[in-house]
């Protein structure tokens, strides 16, 4: 983007920031194993991303945050197909006993965690998991995931009608192309959520539990 | 985008194409005076999306196909902030008697079409406009308005997943700056969204109106 | 009820008719096993209404009409346990290989025809039924299904608001007590429904398919 | 209802208690002018209702805890009428002008307190509420309000899929006819909600309140 173009969304007021609330839970959306190959879905900076979130995790488990994780889930009869599975055909494969719909190993979900199954794009839609949240009061999303310019950003963008600050973990969500996967940031950091890399966001987390005992 | 990047959407099967239905809707999106002004949310190629949308209103009026516009409207004292005007605090300046928050001028809304008043991005979050769409047995959503890479973007992904066929008008959709535009454009017609142009999808429909009458 | 209370809603004009639509489908909600056993949730009239419903069934299935069966599907780990659970926590019995939560024998659905499964009393409550009705252009929803004051209440109400016509079909449903059948029934009529009983809503589909191919 | 009808259901596990979570937030559903008023859409139990609500009203504000309250509000000019307006027309009086339209004087809402402008029986359908609610952390929504067989049960119905542990305070609602007062009391208390006379919830929040305190 050219300076000109940036300069209006500071003219225009955007990009302000929400700031971090008191009740943050994690989402892990769709690293899964389709989406850290490059033969199937993955490929560009997806499995960087998938490596960095290894600690990102070990951070929430440790301090007994709300933990879910997301996957698209068809049935093996084809019979829930829907319009993006008319745009995107092969998302399909993603059934229940296919392993390339499994969370990554790396990042194995735990008894307790949450595991949101989709059949579109965002964590929200037509699943439970407004709920879950809503339910475990939480109030600040942190989101990682693939890919940056599709479930990440339909995530966020629906995290924050519902009234979860949505926080983007920027080197732990990846697309299978930078210029989306930038183009996405960009825009999100304009209009829909707060940005941290993982060390900024750990940083800014341990610091507010600190003062919280004080 | 490098042409690496672009093949690795084509190889692993993005961007099929959906089709028309058999019962367009128009959606003209936010084409408001204060989208249309760049001193307040306007720029970049919004004006000329609003001149190119004229045609295709007539079209649809002509037609007497069903016509929704949305509308950011907040109330005047501010009750309703939400986590998005959290972000983006100037959007509270849209309430219903403010006119830079009225449809602009060349395109007013006329009696039987019409206005999804919403506080977040996408027309269907939280509003009537999947109802009205589901009483009119529409199946397929054309999307005009600005910006792409905001509300365009939401409602189409939200139109993909209620089960209306997305459409979007290429040159009837701007954003106040182009790469965000591109970037968006991009992402839709991988995942999402069907594109036309203007022309083409008035020749698309024609066709299809003139087969049905043989 | 009085003669007095039932005149109280006459006079305040409740009760109007919404008449069939063009295009009707067919929703049979929890007709399973668990439902239709007075040992674990059955009773009442159920029983008698499932086997009022096949007739009606096979008239949709002649047509090639859009039909559609709803299911409780709990995880077999509990971990999708909800309030509905922590009001009720039988139901979550109800997982996906558990032969009680199969739709009973005698409707037992046919390829083509949508499982709904689903954690709260709603069809449409966090499913995809919505868009599913929204791509088979569906403007009536016909419904049958146990408990007439639970689950069927329930999906009638939402039908009204997502826009699609709702038809109770009087003796196509049932519940584990009387009273709450008839109470449910007298809302549903007064509010949100019209009522048929299931002979009478086949003559007039029947009426209707006659005018329409005159 | 029989003894042998009430048996089923304990027999079958319905009807266990939720309990109050940490984070009470108060909702008034519909006490407006007509809806006190037997002329318009009053009667039966409703004006004793308000009348009880009154004091509990006065007990959340004391405690700064939130406050919502709901209205019907349809457009002048008859544009957004929908299913429920073509069953029950009169609604539609409601419009944002009416005073029938207006919570009634005696709980006269203040600044801070959400009002919810709806077309559904429910305080979530297509609106803000959740949203709201998720924004305050809130974990359990104390219901009053009219009509115990309309707009109170679809908000108790839809508060629980949404995760708020819905309390009915069963002297603080009401409805034009005492048989679907009864009714739907009885179908709340066992699926959906718990239940306590106002002065039963007073002492339980105020023995709460001091419990924490220690």
């Amino acid at each position: 983007m050219t300076t000109g173009e940036t300069a209006i969304f500071k003219s225009q007021g955007f990009g302000q920031t929400m700031g971090i609330g008191e009740a943050p839970a994690l989402v892990v959306v769709d690293f899964v194993v389709a989406f850290d190959d490059p033969k199937v879905f993955g490929g560009g900076n997806i499995h960087p991303a998938v490596e960095q979130t290894v600690a990102l995790l070990a951070f929430f488990r440790e301090r007994r945050l709300p933990i879910a994780f997301t996957r698209y889930v068809f049935a093996e009869d084809g019979s829930d197909g829907n319009l993006l599975t008319a745009k995107v055909p092969n998302l399909k494969i993603l059934t229940e006993g296919n392993p390339l719909g499994h969370v990554v190993p790396e990042l194995t979900p735990r008894a307790g965690e949450l595991i949101v199954r989709k059949r579109n794009a965002s964590a929200f839609f037509q699943t439970d998991f407004s709920s879950w949240l809503a339910r475990h009061r939480v109030d600040t999303l942190v989101v990682t995931g693939a890919v940056t310019s599709g479930c990440v950003r339909a995530t966020v963008v629906d995290a924050l009608g519902y009234g979860y600050r949505p926080i983007v973990v920027t080197d732990c969500v990846g697309d299978r192309a930078i210029a989306p996967h930038d183009a996405s940031l960009f825009d999100m950091g304009q209009k829909y959520a707060d940005l941290y890399t993982r060390d900024q966001l750990i940083d800014a987390l341990r610091t507010r539990q600190a003062r919280a005992a004080e």
